[in-house]
């Protein structure tokens, strides 16, 4: 049998180049087409996903799953609405970030380009086609869309608006393709050379599973063990709160709190931390120091440290110092979010300088952690990797760059030791 | 047999991280002492390297590997210039690139981080040692160095100047450590939890087998099959001149041109080209139409057309548009660096717009693709990945960042629709 996979890899690269290098208002346009789909379409969309959700219903799908699965009017009209600002949004491609005058009439520009080929693998809910798919449009990117099975129809559908939306513009609608079948999504994975990036959206175990199975690289986090320490120096009430906050506003988020790391000296302090986070339903896992100061809760044992648990449940470590607790965090964190609660400013300085996580944060809750409180726009997901984006990533994480070097027919033998010398001159930006 | 390379890439990571937390004039006077050493110890060194020559030439190494091998009281001293001049460069740490309120009273900073470990394997040339070894240093990085088993006295040597320069400095000289051995390297390779980036130095062969043993990213390039576009509108004589600079200035460099694609018309001034190569010792290539254009050409087979020659070889392939000529550079070439030559405006704006290579440049020579002439500093290698740097890569690609937020106590449960708005206000950067 022929690997369909290569093909479809090799028409989604050649439409995406098509794609980017089209005018920006041309992809304002397919923006501003795809929005008035989701409008016009709006019927047949929810037809299509009340198909998806009576077959899930059947097979006994969890009731979760099934919030998740489900669109409705106020749901579409959310997904149009931000298509449509995206439309209006700045077209980065071909932005310079760095332009140098290498010397007279040669001249070197660094500009924003796509990266490529994404292939984007994502459970249940159907809205990520339009969220996913709109960035990648609007970055020139060209997608490879894989949903999970019980969202065929609704994805079909989905992926049918974005296709047309390229198509009515005259480009290849090949720059969004969908992939159907846990097989097709495994050849996709071995395909390193036309692929350039992976991007997960749903649990952890997915993630982990395309770490795994691929040498693509993975954009996102398998956990979020975010940590708040409270420092020697915490005033008690902000403990209170950013524990409240990063524990209850919404525990399965991965930048929610797992662990409270406490000074020793703190601990006189705890009780009232521990109360708040008990009436608000929270369970304590506690070391043998913290216990007494935690109201009805269990000893820890070693498993809670670098535990994610995604719910009303949160470890409660004890330290004897601002390094003990670096030193906690680096051992069993995710290098995802982290908070200091401090009013030493040297205690502070510290722990900004010297937490190596994606977001360090001083006297804030890590829920902030997130790319539209970070203002990036629409966001592609949270990385925890050093390579590429780091942290909440928005559209920018889908670009790289490429040089652009501009002369009159100058060779590099013309310059060196004894020969012309480079200016070197830094030039403004368009 | 206990997994030692496990320990070591653990002993990198901690003693990096206070590398990486000491302040800029830390690393500065580690820099300045490094170049100390580098001089203080020149006779040392060069009696190592002596005893590395000697035993590589009994067992017989071919003399282009030799003369890679050898040190020499001027190599040393221009390693020591090009450290004495990193301990003058602006530390980049910690330098914020952008800069946002999120409301009164809290504001994210987003600066700049080292990526962490990075395991360097290079072939041969033990200069690599320093000048690597003090591109991580002046960026935070931790890194194991793995050198070809000739040279393995010299590398020790060098090493041992790095880590007594870090130490000297009252930090952790685990910040530095040699590899010894295929298998410990092998056992590297596999863990990429612990080791962020993996930088080759070498051959294409070398780039290659890393990337198929590791899911590490790899920063590099196996090939360079770079293209020069002779355009119907192109200049013969700047044609003439970018062929042979391309092709000769130092032919089994990277950026050397591989093919030349010529546009059917350019046909009759194409003589002058192919005999300007032929004089210069080219030996060329040529497809069924340009063949009667290029004198003493021996017909091209398929494989011509991605083969990085190394070498005073050049295929030539006519085209009969500027679209067959970037549809040809997309399927065969390997995104290095491509040019075209062209006085058509037009022709060259779309060849910038439309080339999806690292570098492309217009009426230039594919050669001036390279970090030093970019101006970006020293060189750590040419990236044609399209995840994380692209193209030649300075000391900015052995960085990553991290988001610091601080704030008075915010919880992010007060912000929301009929609660506290962002103010999302770009501020000035420090």
């Amino acid at each position: 049998m022929p690997d369909r996979s290569l093909e479809m890899a090799r028409r989604v690269r050649t439409a995406q180049r098509k794609l980017a290098s089209a005018p920006a208002a041309a992809r304002d346009r397919v923006l501003r087409q795809l929005a008035a789909l989701l409008e016009e379409r709006s019927e047949q969309l929810l037809e299509e996903n009340r198909k998806d959700l009576a077959e899930a219903r059947a097979s006994g799908l969890a009731a979760p799953l099934l919030s998740r699965l489900a669109l409705s009017g106020s749901k579409l009209e959310t997904l149009r609405q931000g298509v449509a600002k995206l439309a209006r949004d700045r077209d980065l491609l071909g932005r310079e970030i760095r332009k140098t005058e290498l010397d007279e009439g040669l001249v070197l520009r660094q500009v924003r380009s796509p990266i490529g080929v994404l292939l984007i693998i994502f459970e249940s809910r159907p809205d990520a086609v339009v969220q996913i798919g709109s960035l990648a449009l609007r970055s020139g990117n060209g997608v490879l869309l894989k949903g999970g099975a019980e969202a065929l129809r609704s994805n079909r559908a989905l992926i049918g608006c974005l296709r047309d939306a390229i198509e009515a513009e005259g480009l290849d609608g090949d720059a969004i393709l969908g992939v159907e079948g846990r097989e097709a999504a495994q050849a996709l994975l071995a395909h390193d050379e036309l692929i350039d990036l992976v991007i997960p959206r749903g649990s952890a175990e997915l993630v982990r599973s395309l770490q795994a199975a691929t040498r693509i690289p993975v954009l996102g986090h398998a956990d979020g063990v975010c940590h708040l320490y409270l420092d020697a120096s915490a005033d008690p009430e902000v403990a209170a709160r950013l524990a409240l906050d990063g524990k209850c506003d919404y525990p399965s988020a991965c930048n929610a709190v797992e662990t409270l790391l406490v000074h020793r000296n703190f601990l006189p302090h705890l009780d009232r931390v521990a109360r708040a986070l008990r009436q608000a339903g929270v369970e304590l896992h506690a070391d043998e120091e913290a216990l007494p100061h935690c109201p009805e809760a269990v000893p820890a044992v070693d498993e809670d440290w670098s535990k994610e648990y995604g719910d009303l449940v949160v470890a409660v470590g004890t330290v004897g110092s601002l390094d003990e607790a670096i030193d906690h965090i680096h051992r069993y964190g995710s290098a995802h979010t982290e908070a200091i609660v401090a009013t030493d400013p040297e205690a502070q300085r510290r722990f900004l300088g010297e937490v190596d996580s994606a977001s360090v944060f001083a006297n804030a809750s890590t829920r902030f952690a997130d790319g539209f409180r970070y203002r990036l726009g629409a966001e592609v997901g949270i990385s925890t990797g050093r390579i590429h984006a780091r942290g909440p990533v928005g559209v920018e994480g889908l670009l790289t760059t490429r040089w652009l070097l501009e002369g009159s027919g100058q060779a590099a033998g013309d310059y060196g030791p004894g020969k012309r010398a480079f200016t070197h001159r830094t030039l403004p930006l368009a």
